[in-house]
């Protein structure tokens, strides 16, 4: 591999300071260094890095020559552009202006409500997955097309985000189902029961989930907790080609990768809009080789989706967007006013997946109902059984220990069992008094358990006693909160304090 | 001053790391610290610091615990974290999670088309002044409110702005008058000669400017190569009551502050919207202490503001916010469809402002034309004129020189003459063909000006050797590009070739 040379004028020998800024690549340079100098570079300039064929867009972050932490003709180089140069000690970088980004521009005229073609979203997209976008750029283009994509915008959205990335195939294979809950449910976890399920009765489903955008728990965060998650295309396909299905973390394997960048920026404003929402899964589910796609789309006054009007929107352009890039799109509106399961959290969910699929006494009746219907539905979207039929069917899988065995099986297959962790600090909310249960609020406790500490830590969130319609006497135990540390059992018990209401009472 | 006690498990030694991170705080801790670990503090956290009475929100960057930059037990500080603490060698300070931003919930709901109230925007913008929120939050917020804030939303903000900030007096003057320029059209510095017409007329100018947002030259950019413009708010008030008018930087007397930190982002993204500006323009004017402003839209296919209906929509907005506002606000539409002017950029700029102000032969006759017709517009607004005779007076004072006499003692008022800087790296584009000037466009002319290093670079951009109409013969300069650093006139050059059609022919 070419290095830079010591002769090129504006090359410095990069040091690796170690400081991690994650995904956002980050330099750093004295203020007296002769390339500030000679190209005008101050903080906050956007700089391109290159080394040996490697090339990023950086934050310029000045050093002060006075201090200690950077010598006289070196670079700081933060951890994530070390890593993406490929960088080893010793090695020179070079500095310069980045090219002027043009799709800036396209961005810009969105936000004043010009619609985006096909062209334009591409080269945002192909930008964006270059690093040529800082943090606030993107929050900016996210804003701009929150709540505000059409459907041509939306497909071409989507299938930009496929185009820059990986493809599966799964040759030999007509049929590959997926499933997809748009969220904003606290314990949803159907996932892992509906791809035992189908997959025992024969069907195709490489499940590839996301980590959380803005919730406490995804469907990769909760299988963490049991098995790896984290495979490569390889293990992906040798999982899928002996057990018919798998449930992975979709990041490693580069499927629609600019989602990652966008859910790291959606997460940090809180946002999660609907062109935005429709682009982020059906590029994945394309990227993933799938046929058939069923949407859960819970809807619920404290739900992602507040009323049935707003499903039947979400529903068609789910609908629209997937007949445009040739995808059966199957969404299914669910009843979404209030967390489904025992549990909010990664492991705490898990728990409660378990239970299901282990037909035991214990297990949450909601969950288990809910994961039947959804399976039902793929088991006849796929033409295995007539309309109607598919519910009894996915019981009787179920029940058998069928559906059980396969997830076993699949769970071996990507690297066996682990032990679900348990939490250390915990405080229980009981009944101030007599009372029966009107409404649980999905957002306020979706939070609690975010401020507990979930999906980061894994054993923290909300166990929950009560459901909607219970009734309770003083002193009942309510839900018990769960934390890895005492500061944010802390810091969750605070929330608890300034937002009584997310129970509410008749 | 209380300082933070060694026994708080949640403090720690504060050293100033050295790095510039502009005006977003930054913190330093190391992957190893217990409070990351008690607290579950990751990359990217926004943690809450606070010192002897004061705190900051900042970003967290990690630093694994193998660098040398930082020792165990210490936590390092950007440059503006530990100046807006106030900290001194040796100080500790305590970490903890920040209070919930409960503003962030409106930015959300005006993103989905909620309108916000008055109620809202103040604790949006108090938290924007308190640092609460990171430039992703601020990137939403303003991206949100792009094209979408209506007359009642402006008033508000542009009250909220004025609210969070301090307000000047003139008592004893009941007439104090103001300008601006909303932009677009590289060149058009008519303030300083305005300032001077007015103030030599005997009105009340006391004309607070700012940094340039995505332009190349602001008019404190332009002033401050001629003479100081970082005044305090006395020196302001004293310079005002010597001379009865200045020409100032706004950023040093905490007039609408928030509008920096906005303007700061907004440059990142390079937006600059209609609501904001109403609310940017009028805060600062309100808070100077005006009642009569008058507002120069200029109007071009490349300018800002590209037809005459859009510029009518905008100074209804004025109109209207002003008049809720208690402000007598007059928008004067003028011509924007080329660059105003000999130079761009801001020595360039002031050279051309001397040259009219001086009566000289050589001055840009269209600079002087505009600059009289809004000082006229001043003087019959604030009624020293009756409508139409403005402009004849205007032209008297300053063919008198008492416009350049009244120039030169606010200068000298404000610390006197400095001498304009020379670029050193030059490159003159000549005509390819024989031909006649059909356009000039202002947008890529400014990028040119800014890749050239306006307006850090105060020497660097445009001499233009031509207007639309003129005839020019192959090989005959149509403009020259100035640098400060090699480096940038490179990189101008190179947009140069890029652009060709910055110039079009008949």
């Amino acid at each position: 591999m070419s290095k830079q040379s010591a002769n090129d004028p504006n090359s410095l020998k990069a040091i690796r300071i170690g400081i991690d800024t994650y995904q956002e690549s980050v330099v750093y340079m004295r203020d007296d260094c002769h390339i500030c100098r000679a190209e005008g570079f101050g903080v906050q300039t956007r700089v391109q890095v290159q080394a040996g064929g490697h090339s990023v867009i950086a934050r310029l972050n000045v050093v002060e020559s006075l201090s200690a932490i950077l010598p006289a003709g070196q670079i700081g180089l933060s951890k994530i552009a070390w890593d993406r140069l490929g960088l080893e000690d010793g090695d020179r970088v070079s500095i310069s202006h980045p090219d002027w980004v043009n799709s800036l521009s396209y961005v810009r005229s969105k936000i004043f409500e010009h619609p985006l073609n096909q062209r334009q979203l591409l080269a945002i997209v192909s930008d964006v997955l270059h690093g040529r976008y800082t943090d606030v750029h993107i929050a900016s283009f996210l804003t701009a097309c929150a709540n505000r994509l059409n459907i041509d915008e939306t497909a071409y959205l989507t299938q930009a985000m496929v185009d820059v990335g990986s493809r599966l195939e799964w040759p030999g294979t007509d049929i590959v189902v997926d499933k997809h809950c748009i969220g904003g449910l606290p314990g949803n976890r159907t996932t892992p029961i509906v791809v035992s399920i189908v997959t025992a009765a024969g069907l195709t489903m490489p499940k590839t989930s996301s980590r959380s955008i803005t919730s406490p728990a995804g469907t990769a965060d909760t299988m963490e907790v049991i098995t790896p998650v984290d495979l490569d295309l390889e293990q992906i396909q040798s999982v899928v080609r002996e057990q018919g299905g798998c449930l992975a973390w979709g990041g490693n394997v580069s499927l629609s990768p600019v989602d990652d960048i966008l859910i790291r920026v959606e997460k940090a404003i809180d946002l999660d809009s609907e062109g935005q929402l429709v682009a982020s899964v059906l590029s994945k589910k394309i990227a993933a080789g799938s046929t058939h796609v069923l949407i859960d789309i819970p809807v619920g006054r404290t739900a992602k989706i507040r009323s049935r009007s707003d499903a039947l929107g979400l529903k068609r352009v789910f609908e629209q967007v997937g007949e445009r890039l040739g995808l059966i799109v199957r969404p299914v509106i669910t009843d979404g006013s209030q967390p489904i399961g025992q549990g909010i959290g990664p492991a705490f969910e898990a728990q409660d997946v378990l239970a299901v699929l282990g037909n035991r006494q214990d297990a949450p009746p909601d969950l288990r109902e809910r994961a039947l219907l959804l399976a039902g539905q793929i088991l006849e979207m796929a033409g295995l059984e007539p309309t109607g039929a598919g519910v009894g069917r996915a019981a009787r899988l179920l029940s058998s220990g069928a559906a059980w065995n396969k997830f076993k099986a699949i769970c071996e297959a990507q690297g066996g069992f682990r032990e679900i962790p348990e939490p250390q600090f915990r405080h229980l909310a009981v009944a101030d008094s007599d009372g029966r249960v009107k409404a649980i609020d999905n957002r306020k406790l979706a939070n609690l358990a975010k401020f507990a500490g979930a999906p980061n830590a894994k054993a923290a969130g909300i166990r929950i006693f009560i459901k909607a319609g219970d009734s309770v006497s003083k002193g009942d135990p309510l839900l018990e909160l769960c934390a890895e540390t005492q500061g944010e059992l802390r810091y969750a018990m605070y929330y608890l304090q300034q937002n009584s209401k997310y129970i509410q009472f008749y």
